[in-house]
């Protein structure tokens, strides 16, 4: 059954959005996250048609954020792409939109806090009327200095907790919190909080030769992905598991064949 | 004023011990902390001599730990490992061992955690006897897969606390825990509990290279390093500060040049 499985367009990079809608269906893949790179020059109106032909559900659009800045213009302008992103999300009738918040050299954490924090608020609106959700991802520590500011999935729940919108959530990705020693509290405190709306695997090498294009298919490394697939079905989640894998080599290969071995993969991992 | 600075030999990989201990004393710095990769091969007691000789005070010895395994062999092994540092620190004088905690791929984190408070369990009484104090290193969590199941000062005081132990308190470094959002609490918590008891300075470098070995000196990444010094001297802390830098790129310098600018470096962050 891949009724569950969601795979984002940027795990098969080499292809394009109308290969990748095509293959996933193929398989019986049943839903697709969508990045902005693989929709750059896409017709949205063609693209909306072609997943509904397909009968693939698109899961969310990636990514947004980016809201932190040394300049109030610099900043602005990361509200005027967020509100395009929303627009896209609409076009294409995707009720998500992956936030990855920033962080920007030179500031601290908590400036950059509290950037992300003002960032979201102001376009929170825009997200209510358009009808999608705004999901903080939490990243890994190792993006702390330049891509996000919200590093732990404690950190997500305290900004969701604080901001208190309806339309605000997270985006779980086992990569970015496996290490955490209290996981298991913080995706119950998640869950509890109505904010556990995005479910994404991979794994995590701990001799990954690049900090950003060397993760790994589940089993290729140290994630417990068995313990945090159980915390995560106990909190009563039954929304898709999507694959984001980002890796020069799994895209050096045959991405048909990569295909067939990432479905295998998650067969074997998840019933 | 260098009496507060101190190196670790490894930040001069090139350089044997009696090369670091020389040229460090001819600039004035207060202390040095020695590896065990440098140590080794060396005569012990001509080494402890060589030390008072230049009136260096050794900080630490670096490093104990890796306390995990799959097997009861293996963390016997380890025992061994850190009863033999133990016996090194008291043959050089030297009254702390940084310990790196360990983790083992195909463990969960729950799992190194539990072994790791095994392994310091069992080597504290000897650590007493020894007069020397073990302090746990959290690390980054790009290295929670294999090298630290403790991966933030919090789970670093989490752990502190749950021993209560006399003999057991934490090396602070800036470059695993910078990004902490509760830092500054933490830091609090960490000399409340008498635990702050090592302080390593070094920057993060957000596009580094290599996961272990592109650390930056301070300056070049984006530790909010005046921040951080802020909230340690806020504690009362007086201790050394210890540059710690793993680099290829510094390593490939001439070491002589490097020393003077790890020492300019030093003295336009902390006066």
């Amino acid at each position: 059954m891949l009724n569950r499985l969601a795979i984002h367009t940027y795990t098969n990079k080499p292809w394009n959005l109308a290969e990748c809608v095509e293959h996933y269906a193929r398989k019986g893949i049943g839903g697709i996250s969508i990045w902005r790179e693989t929709l750059a020059g896409c017709d949205l109106k063609a693209a909306r048609q072609h997943l509904t032909d397909a009968q693939l559900k698109p899961v969310s659009l990636v990514r947004g954020g980016f809201f932190t800045g040394l300049t109030v213009e610099a900043r602005d302008k990361a509200i005027d792409n967020n509100l395009a992103a929303l627009r896209e999300c609409e076009a294409l009738g995707i009720d998500k939109l992956v936030l990855v918040c920033g962080a920007t050299v030179g500031q601290t954490p908590q400036t950059n806090r509290a950037q992300i924090a003002e960032g979201i608020t102001r376009i929170a609106p825009a997200a209510r009327d358009a009808g999608v959700k705004l999901l903080i991802e939490p990243l890994h520590p190792v993006y702390a200095g330049d891509r996000s500011a919200i590093c732990s999935l404690r950190d997500a729940n305290d900004l969701c907790a604080e901001l208190a919108l309806p339309h605000v959530g997270i985006a779980f990705d086992v990569y970015h919190v496996w290490h955490e020693m209290d996981l298991e509290t913080q995706i119950q405190r998640c869950a509890a909080g109505g904010w556990l709306d995005a479910y994404h695997i991979c794994d995590f090498k701990p001799d990954q030769d690049h900090l950003l294009l060397d993760r790994g298919l589940m089993g290729e490394g140290c994630i417990p992905l068995q313990q945090i697939e159980t915390w995560i079905a106990a909190t009563g989640f039954t929304g898709p598991r999507e694959v984001e894998i980002f890796s020069r080599k799994w895209w050096a290969e045959d991405q048909h064949r990569y295909l067939d071995t990432i479905v295998s993969t998650y067969q074997s991992h998840y019933s």
